[in-house]
């Protein structure tokens, strides 16, 4: 090991070739011991999925001292499995996942590999933080972010984070005007809305392709998508415990429910 | 359409062949319309992933007055956006997701292709349940739950779920002793602590299999856990806000973040 450097272990969904995860290695290098464990396909919407069947590889691509490279074939949530289960000799200190190339506010949490390998390390007790870019271009400028991603991993690293939380972090995309600061956020109400089309798969057959809307349906000034409008990062304390705890004592009529259909 | 009644969307993730579906769109028909649109194969462990690419297709295998049948290619979540966006003239009153081969019971549910589907649904206003089997067995005995199924099912086409929240329903396996009656639970505290090992895969070449134990880290009485480990059936109103708002306070520090770290 590298004497006491914190061990980042570092991933994402959009390939290995992707701008984000290079800046985001890049920034973490400074900070400790870095192992980066990439998909190697775009892996955007794959959410939680993992893989069960007997094909998972991950190869080491690029070793230099403090820093090692692998290319997993497998989903995000894969890469951070098969990282402290199989090619690393002891849990990491730190997960850091992104940058994605595309905002992970609001409900789009729920579809994002990138954050399904965050929460991932939250499950077993590694701190956690996903960054991700208002912005789908290959090519976005990532540059406005070091300063924040740097300073919020630090401080994840010095204090760490409550036990079953991860963070949610996201940057709007470069403007002309800097950044005005962060804030801290709760998930914003929003949907998609698709709209199916119909299409040639590549064998010529009749295939329907996934279009869609992103729809807002908050009025809050609290909420990630807000931050991000009005060119805030936003940053969401992010849980896997998805208990409805407020709505757990109107669940009680259930208890009783074969007794009320028993005629 | 037939009537005033209920439109019921019944989807899963085991494939439509699997005896779960056949059961839950056999108990749906007395009350409702029902739509059945299955996985053509088995999506176990696919999470809240959706297909980006134009190749869904969704064949209609089976038409009957007031049931009509479909297999789509995709995932789970893909079974329903495409269910409503594409196939159904208006959205469900009600999906139901299962019967799951499979306990999704504690940290299961944020692997679940079973549970991400009725959380999809849930996400666009629509009362949902998924509704798993703590067995595995692909012949497993599913008749012990009849009248549970038809009663929640009853009672929420009659009654609704708040809106954001829809139901994790899970049955113990059948044993000798009577199902002890159902329980309003929290998602239980447990990990998976994987184990890989080295195989071949189909070529020949090494690869990775994913294997791992189950480790249940929590000693409360009021999970879901606890609940079908007694012979209990476990409900938990599960939703879709990842906001971990008790720690949304003790987040404040990250507001002042870039000045803490200027030196």
């Amino acid at each position: 090991m590298h004497g006491n450097k914190p061990l980042i272990l570092v991933t994402n969904d959009d390939g290995f070739q992707a701008k984000g995860i290079r800046k985001l290695a890049a920034l973490m290098r400074p900070l400790g011991e870095v192992v980066v464990i990439s998909t190697q396909q775009v892996m955007s919407a794959k959410g939680h999925s993992i893989t069960t069947t007997p094909t998972l590889t991950a190869i080491l691509v690029k070793e230099e001292p403090g820093y090692r490279e692998y290319v997993c074939n497998g989903t995000p949530v894969d890469c951070i499995k098969i990282g402290y289960q199989w090619l690393l000799d002891r849990l990491p200190d730190l997960v850091v996942s992104g940058i994605n190339h595309g905002s992970n506010a609001s409900t789009n949490v729920i579809y994002s590999g990138t954050m399904a390998a965050a929460i991932e390390a939250c499950m077993d007790g590694i701190d956690a933080i996903g960054f991700s870019l208002d912005c789908y271009d290959p090519e976005a400028d990532f540059d406005h972010l070091d300063d924040y991603i740097t300073a919020i991993t630090r401080n994840v690293l010095e204090e760490g984070l409550p036990d079953g939380v991860c963070l949610n972090v996201n940057f709007p995309k470069r403007s002309e005007a800097p950044i005005r600061g962060l804030r801290i956020c709760r998930q914003a109400k929003a949907k998609w809305i698709e709209a199916y089309t119909q299409c040639e798969d590549e064998k010529g057959g009749s295939c329907l392709k996934l279009g869609g809307q992103f729809v807002y349906e908050d009025s809050g000034e609290d909420t990630d998508y807000w931050a991000l409008q009005n060119n805030y990062v936003s940053l969401v304390p992010t849980q896997f415990d998805l208990t409805a705890t407020s709505h757990l004592q109107s669940m009680h009529r259930f208890e009783t429910i074969l007794e009320s259909y028993e005629n």
